[in-house]
């Protein structure tokens, strides 16, 4: 029930599974192979370029990022094709100039006529025509324009005639992350690539380009089955999945490839809780079972091997602390687990918790030594 | 209304107002002097040397600790006298050993037979008396042992007689962060202190030293009036202050050192609402004013120059956007916030919004030009 290379690891730690990363990466690059739609998958979760490069069929993208450090990053690895995923501030148009610069087609996101003429201007200004895609919101959950807005129109024509390359529209259907089961996740999936097809068509029809019609979150992306009108798929926690898209039916607890490596450090049997050295610092704050059928607390508690232990979470986590205790109403009886003992705890969003490390242990698939594979973060 | 020294930073970034962490730094400095009682600092939320050296009043110490690698850094800048706040864990001792062969007093923390078995072993082994408190709870909040617990003589006679040093005991009353105003967090702190007392006088009545008697929280330690039997004080989150701290009125809102600057880019008219370029990936997930009378959201809304905004609150956050909106039910309006405007919001929580960042770019308290100071993580 011990892993030995595991014990020379200090706690906590960030656990990569392989074997568990690869089968996710693979599941979701043959569904979009069936759809006949390429994925672009969004490295934001992994912010890793080993994770990048096992992510991307071909090493050179394309990729989507959440941050131009991101997009530093993965140009200087090689990455050529990349859609930074935020509504671009007027702030970070030369980053995005040296970037295409360096050889990497940037293309940014807007949803403004303010943001499109920044956008044209720094294209003209610099010579470089910077690809654009305009923001489509289909669920109320952000950013971006509704389907039907006129702004679209007239955001098109700044960028189309103003210098940058209107590269077409983008929608992700946030709110999906709140549907639960495959039905309720297929309504999404519609309204996003219904929302990007009436928008793309509105701008056909006003003499304007749109070649690119970008859909996806994870949970609509597994779930699409009609694709019409889409011609790039987006999801990026699919590689690692959590606690958050297990809740939803997306996956099972088993395809969690990611988790924190703890150590027991005391007890409270007067209230059956016991204490190990990860807190919020190697969890994370993020609380996103808190609202779903079964509150997993700070994360799943599973034994060295990964193997979840029946109805045992973090309850309450300090900062370096956290609480254990199995799940209010639970009749399982608590586990004997000395100090010293060893556990993982699956994360309630693989993002979150990934962002509080600086590298992933990664257990190879094939077995044999650990790897670690660093990870970085910033803007 | 703008500070042009914040217009060459790029967003989203850590801002941190020198006077305000001098003036808190002074406050709770000065209240320690009148009780007579020497400050502990904690630098967990700093984690940074500057801010080290202009809160310990000697360079050398005494501090708190959160992590051994805090431990480390601090001990490599010549702070020699450091206690580690969280419960040892059997896998750290090798490091606990190296750092006193550095040079660095590191006191451990044990609230089991189990450690201080271990404690005393290690320190037998190596030849050198590891100072070990034993962790007493008055509360219920986490980890430690109740001031009437046998097992605290027979974990003090385990360190005594087994070659370790019994240094003495310590309690944090981390429910007082949930204390709302003066009266109610001085019955934390009177509770700290009687704990302490009982279980000091437990041991040497039994025979055995207690030299240290440490007690602290933020709240506790503003409040506390007479600390009877005593021998130290700490605290940490005072340096910068949040807005769980003004919720309990351990301070204003006015004395928060810490904002993140951002930038507005986008609007959601429709909504009423703004987006922004910190998500919680700069704010992080911290929620810990939502069971506060004033729930502030992810953050409090401020211009450019830290002045608060009537209501404005970071009502949502992804990975990389925040949604500002007004607070629920307020009859303020909207203020005009064009595309490109700075903001900084201030934290709920400033250890977990610290963590987030590698440094912090300081105001400094004299004017003149920003300077920045490196953060570390790590464990």
């Amino acid at each position: 029930m011990t892993d030995v290379r595991l014990a020379q690891l200090m706690t906590p730690c960030l656990i990569l599974d392989e074997g568990r990363m690869t089968r996710n990466i693979e599941r979701l690059a043959a569904h979009a192979a069936r759809l006949g739609v390429p994925l672009r998958p969004h490295l934001k979760t992994a912010k890793s370029v080993d994770v990048a490069r096992r992510v991307l069929a071909d090493g050179t993208g394309p990729a989507m990022v959440s941050t131009l450090a991101e997009a530093e990053v993965f140009a200087a690895a090689g990455i050529r094709d990349i859609t930074y995923g935020v509504g671009i501030g007027l702030n970070k148009l030369e980053r995005v100039l040296d970037l295409h610069r360096a050889g990497c087609r940037l293309t940014v996101l807007v949803d403004s006529d303010v943001q499109a003429r920044a956008v044209a201007a720094a294209s003209t200004d610099a010579g470089i025509a910077i690809p654009a895609l305009i923001e489509i919101d289909s669920d109320g959950h952000r950013s971006g324009l509704a389907p039907d807005d006129p702004e679209i129109i007239k955001i098109g024509e700044i960028l189309h005639g103003g210098g940058a390359e209107l590269a077409g529209v983008l929608c992700h259907a946030g709110q999906s992350y709140g549907a639960v089961g495959r039905a309720a996740q297929a309504e999404f999936a519609e309204a996003e690539r219904a929302a990007l097809v009436a928008a793309a068509d509105a701008l056909r029809a006003n003499g304007l380009p749109c070649p690119v019609v970008s859909a996806g979150s994870t949970p609509t992306a597994h779930v699409a089955k009609d694709l019409t009108g889409v011609t790039e798929l987006r999801a990026g926690v699919y590689v690692f999945f959590d606690l958050v898209m297990a809740g939803i039916d997306v996956c099972a607890v088993d395809d969690i490839a990611l988790s924190v490596l703890t150590t027991v450090i005391g007890h409270q049997p007067a209230r059956g809780s016991i204490m190990v050295d990860a807190g919020w610092m190697a969890l994370s704050r993020d609380r996103g079972t808190a609202a779903q059928e079964v509150d997993q607390g700070y994360g799943l508690v599973c034994d060295e091997t990964g193997r979840p232990i029946p109805d045992l979470i973090v309850t309450q986590t300090s900062q370096e602390h956290g609480t254990i205790a199995l799940r209010p109403g639970s009749g399982a009886s608590m586990p004997d687990l000395p100090i010293g003992t060893r556990l993982r705890i699956l994360p309630n969003h693989a993002c979150a918790t990934a962002a509080q490390h600086t590298s992933y242990h990664v257990l190879p698939a094939e077995g044999g030594p650990l790897m670690e594979w660093p990870r970085f973060g910033g803007w």
